[in-house]
């Protein structure tokens, strides 16, 4: 009888790991224990809300129902949410203490238990039950009769209370629906601040009504109404995400300065700016008016954006034309103010105190951390160790000055890294030196989506899904690092996110149906599968090959990171070269087989489209090595020319060709040596 | 010498035929002479506005540009128009005389030259010009070397003057950029009105600042704000598209019922409708508060609207309620009011005094036209010949009476008909008996999309490509009547469409995904191109299958009319029954094929998703049909058991499963005849 409850308990405890690993949560709660069985979705499910309720949760269960339905195409009788007083047992039943509020370190934790006939919410804040929800969404699973929620336990929190991301709308303009849905996508991994980058070179986006030659001239006549920003402002509430607008000053500001050429450093005009770059256009920090404009400025955001913190930018001010104006150098001297970071810094304080008068915070990139910044400042870590700041990372030194802080350097989600690249940078590793209190100073971190080689056309696709692996690691314990599991959640979020409204994979077709003139896009999809964008700024070198109305509706914007069939292939290859295993030896030959026939299906096509010309290096290149090492593997011993072919034909996929690299190009090139020397 | 003349001119008419099949331009303009040059697209090409300019064809020329640079990938140099001022020789020369307005009847004729060198666009009013550059769009071709422009020289304007798209935002609320991406695609097709159905018993989706709780109790929170209504209305004129505001009363008036039971003809409370049909709840046209609170919201919406026309609905009111109602029928015989049509007169008349005030016109559906009612209000005609109104149709009865007129009958898109369907419904035709006065006044067309089966995920794809060919009837020629030409061409503004934002193609792999939970969609996507969702309202019987809130995500939801290798397998069948063509005969083989095996594909899939479950038979019952299709075709004669299971499988096929049929089972069917003839 002890041996039975032994075997049992086994069962149920492999039936729990296996379970767990079939789960495809993210962010990874902080605790969560799997039970064996399944709450079953059915019409009658329904949804109680006790004691409180708020907008915010009138809207999510709302929402919850749509969605869930949707998904699992159940016909829900009940299309909102009841009080518990007017429901008796409900499915689910949500209870809160209070309504959160949109402010640093507010409880976002919760308490979900899902059984066989309940499941129940609790949570201190409403913002906990938000987050609550969108678990129980991940939590849905099915087998081939139904749709459920797989039993479980989770008690959870977030291990940062700053978890952002910084949208570009100046470099290119994102219309209020691109906005909202990626509020939306962000709320389902549990982010909660919208950094606004609403201002630079390239445009002013936001309508003024004190100053409102700023949109008018600054904006080509794109930019966000109050009326739109107000909304946007509420919707993100509504979803517990915060809003931080940035108007990026002294430098950046071009656009502003296309409106008041007279706040300029130098006495001209300017225009805005259509390339990409660091630019000279500067404003004048010794010119009053600088400071009229922007005090009226701030003063009309600081009533649309209720956030205590206002981004004030400060970044990459190269002060040429500050040392060029005789005037400011006078002003330099006469203030005792010896460096052009000494006198960036007596704007930053003049504007700190502007904005103050309307309760608002300083927040700016690291460069604005300079000896007389007062600690109020909250600190944006951008720059990589050793870079800028002497002496250790600048969020690490920010921390120890005593300001709050917030880290993006290495979750750049432009430069097109594999999300792995971002998983795995920790804002507080273990091996710090900083005491409990410098550590509790550090807020967080905010993706960050530069937006000068990105449209509403593809955003989608270089926010998502990578974004939700760094959500993850500000949300879960800093041991939850196994990058497998990642990106096998990374999988199904992703699928979760098209759902949501997110376009990053529909709008790929899109992109692929116009570069094939509309004809058959399957083979060119193949190509998106093992072709990534070029990384880490090497597309538009010298920020001058594209202008911001340059097309990008090339076959570079169709693909991104991580793409699929490269993370498949390279297992595949490192499988087969270490256990020599036959399954992944036909798996590897399948692929090589569909590459190989892929020129054949360009030539097809070839005519079809002026645009595919420029293209067939990359289909041409790649069938000539997959045919050689199908030929290799098919001999018995090596044949001389399949060697010298391998050899060039390698040379020829080593480099990028239009802005698109073969990422599984060490993974070919490791075959090749491989079978060379088995073949010889 | 003068025979080879012949033979030259031969030749170049035979190209300037073979040219224009191969143009994509819908609607088709009214005069073109196509010449055998290009103008190709090369980044230096440039825009020059002469004299006047305008908002709207500043925003037009560089909306152009960067349609023109996404499509071609052509890196333009410029990213806006010039003046012709700042420019000389532009490559595209604009000029036009004056800006037009919004109104009926006004000037929207253009003249457009494309020559090899040179493009000019002249017109009396900017709204020819927005026409003209659409064209202009239609005219791109590419050979496998560049993208051109078609030479070719169009004189154009259009047949009617109101060529309109109703949405109905009540039964599935549309956010703004569902709003904007539709007015996009309706100036493409040159639509110029749209009709904005934004009240009915499923929702009120008006802010209302008067009376708040219309909005607040009446729309589930789902309404636009009135600054979102001020913003679609202006995107709207900037596209040179007008905006007829609807609120339906007296009956399809639940919705505001819910707010305010007290004007209500029943002493009862409401709630917001979640079925289809036709409802009860009505207002009741004897009490003055009915009158003050539509009067304060006309004012509102007036203020918001500025268009000269207002949709007071008026439509199926059965009035059961004013039957019922003592008061009612009280008020009726005071003031010498007959018939519940009187009484509802009454109310139109009240309605149209309070609309003159603030400058309006009443249009109404065609229930609105009794004896009584002025012929200031314009008739919106929607029902079949010989239904409601005796003695003719209510679009030329109207005429005759002598009021204006719109036509929505043959028109109704969500009846899921073939795009043919609607295309020859002519408003106008030619064995009519109206007077020149009489004709003038049949204004034109609007495509209805109601929405009881409708949400935003699935909404482009009931509306569009089909709505296009009504487009190209309310605009062009009546002559223009070829329907496998207009099939030809809408296959390729299909794609464009999408290009502008429309999401009908890429949104049904998005609900394919998702019934498969995320695994390969291409075998289901196979039976999208043959299986459409049933029609005439079929599908929702007695309108309570569906909820407004229950999925619009299955199977039915991913198909959509004109299923496009319906179209094709029609064809090859046709073709292979007429003639015995061996080529028709391999590609029906080779459909016959696929459909084959697609039930071993849905085999390997089924335990992915319950969803699946309930689509098994169409998957099945195709794959059984089509294997003793190719056995009978592959035997030498026929096999009894070949011909007892055809007749078996036929019927399986025939009657429609989870809310799709089967749209080639006519072939199918007439095929298997066929063929056992042949085999006997």
């Amino acid at each position: 009888m002890k041996k039975l409850i032994f075997v049992i308990l086994a069962i149920v405890s492999n039936l729990g790991i296996a379970q767990k690993n079939e789960l495809n949560l993210m962010p990874w709660p902080q605790e969560i224990t799997i039970g064996n069985e399944q709450f079953i979705i059915e019409p009658n499910f329904n949804i109680g809300i006790s004691n409180n309720s708020s907008e915010r949760i009138k809207i999510a269960t709302t929402k919850f129902l749509r969605r869930l339905s949707g998904r699992t195409g159940v016909f829900i009788d009940e299309g909102f949410a009841f009080t518990t007083q007017e429901i008796l047992n409900p499915s689910l039943e949500i209870s809160f203490q209070r309504i959160g509020n949109l402010v640093v370190n507010e409880d976002e934790s919760y308490h979900l238990e899902v059984t066989k006939s309940t499941i129940k919410i609790t949570a201190i804040t409403d913002l906990g039950v938000l987050h609550a929800l969108e678990t129980l969404l991940q939590l849905v699973n099915n087998n081939e009769n139904s749709y459920y929620f797989t039993a479980a336990t989770i008690k959870d929190s977030p291990r940062f209370t700053w978890r952002g991301l910084m949208i570009d709308v100046a470099r290119h303009f994102e219309p209020v629906d691109v906005i909202k849905r990626n509020l939306d996508a962000m709320a389902a991994v549990k982010m909660n601040v919208f950094h606004w980058h609403l201002t630079d070179d390239q445009g002013f986006r936001i309508e003024s009504k004190t100053h409102p030659k700023l949109h008018e001239l600054g904006s080509d006549g794109l930019y966000y109404t109050q009326e739109q920003i107000k909304d946007i402002v509420k919707y993100a509430g509504e979803r517990g995400i915060r809003v931080i607008p940035e108007v990026d000053v002294p430098g950046h500001a071009t656009a502003i300065l296309t409106a008041y050429p007279e706040i300029g450093s130098k006495d001209t005009s300017y225009s805005i700016e259509r390339f990409s770059g660091i630019f000279d256009p500067t404003l004048d920090p010794t010119n009053e008016k600088t400071y009229e404009i922007l005090g009226d400025l701030f003063g009309e955001m600081a009533l649309l954006f209720p956030d205590k913190y206002f981004h004030i930018g400060g970044d990459e001010n190269e002060g040429k034309h500050w040392d060029e104006n005789e005037h400011i150098q006078e002003f330099k001297k006469v203030n005792n103010l010896e460096s052009n970071h000494d006198l960036q810094t007596y704007m930053n304080i003049r504007l700190a105190d502007i904005l103050a008068k309307h309760g608002k915070l300083v927040m700016g990139w690291e460069e604005i951390m300079t000896d007389n910044m007062p600690i109020t400042a909250l600190i944006h870590s951008w720059k990589g160790e050793n870079e800028g700041i002497e002496g250790g990372s600048s969020l690490e030194k920010a921390a120890e000055k005593g300001y709050k802080t917030v880290l993006s350097d290495g979750y750049y989600i432009d430069l097109m890294q594999p999300a792995i690249d971002h998983y795995l940078v920790n804002p507080l590793p273990k091996n710090n030196n900083l005491t409990a209190e410098e550590k509790a100073r550090i807020l967080g971190g905010e993706a960050t989506m530069w937006s000068e080689l990105v449209t509403s056309l593809t955003i989608d696709s270089r926010i998502w899904p990578r974004t939700a692996a760094i959500a993850e690691r500000l949300w879960s314990s800093e041991e939850v690092t196994d990058v497998s599991n990642m990106y096998k959640r990374l999988e199904t979020i992703s699928f979760r996110l098209e759902e949501l409204g997110i376009n990053h994979i529909r709008n790929r077709d899109v992109i692929l149906r116009n570069i094939t003139n509309n004809q058959n896009i399957e083979w060119l999809k193949t190509l998106t599968k093992i072709y990534e964008p070029i990384k880490i700024y090497s597309r538009n070198k010298g920020g001058t090959e594209y202008k911001t109305f340059s097309p990008f509706t090339l076959f570079a914007d169709a693909c991104s990171a991580d793409a699929s069939d490269g993370i498949i292939f390279n297992k595949l290859v490192n499988d087969f070269i270490s256990t020599s295993n036959e399954n992944s030896k036909k798996e590897i030959i399948a692929y090589l087989k569909k590459w190989s026939d892929n020129y054949s299906q360009f030539i097809l096509m070839k005519k079809k489209s002026p645009i595919l010309r420029d293209i067939e290096p990359i289909s041409k290149n790649l069938s000539e090595i997959a045919t050689t090492l199908l030929s290799i593997i098919d001999s018995e011993k090596l044949k001389k020319v399949d060697l010298n072919n391998s050899k060039e034909q390698l040379l020829k996929i080593k480099n990028p060709v239009v802005d698109v690299e073969l990422i599984i190009f060490q993974d070919l090139k490791k075959l090749t040596t491989f079978l060379i020397n088995e073949k010889k």
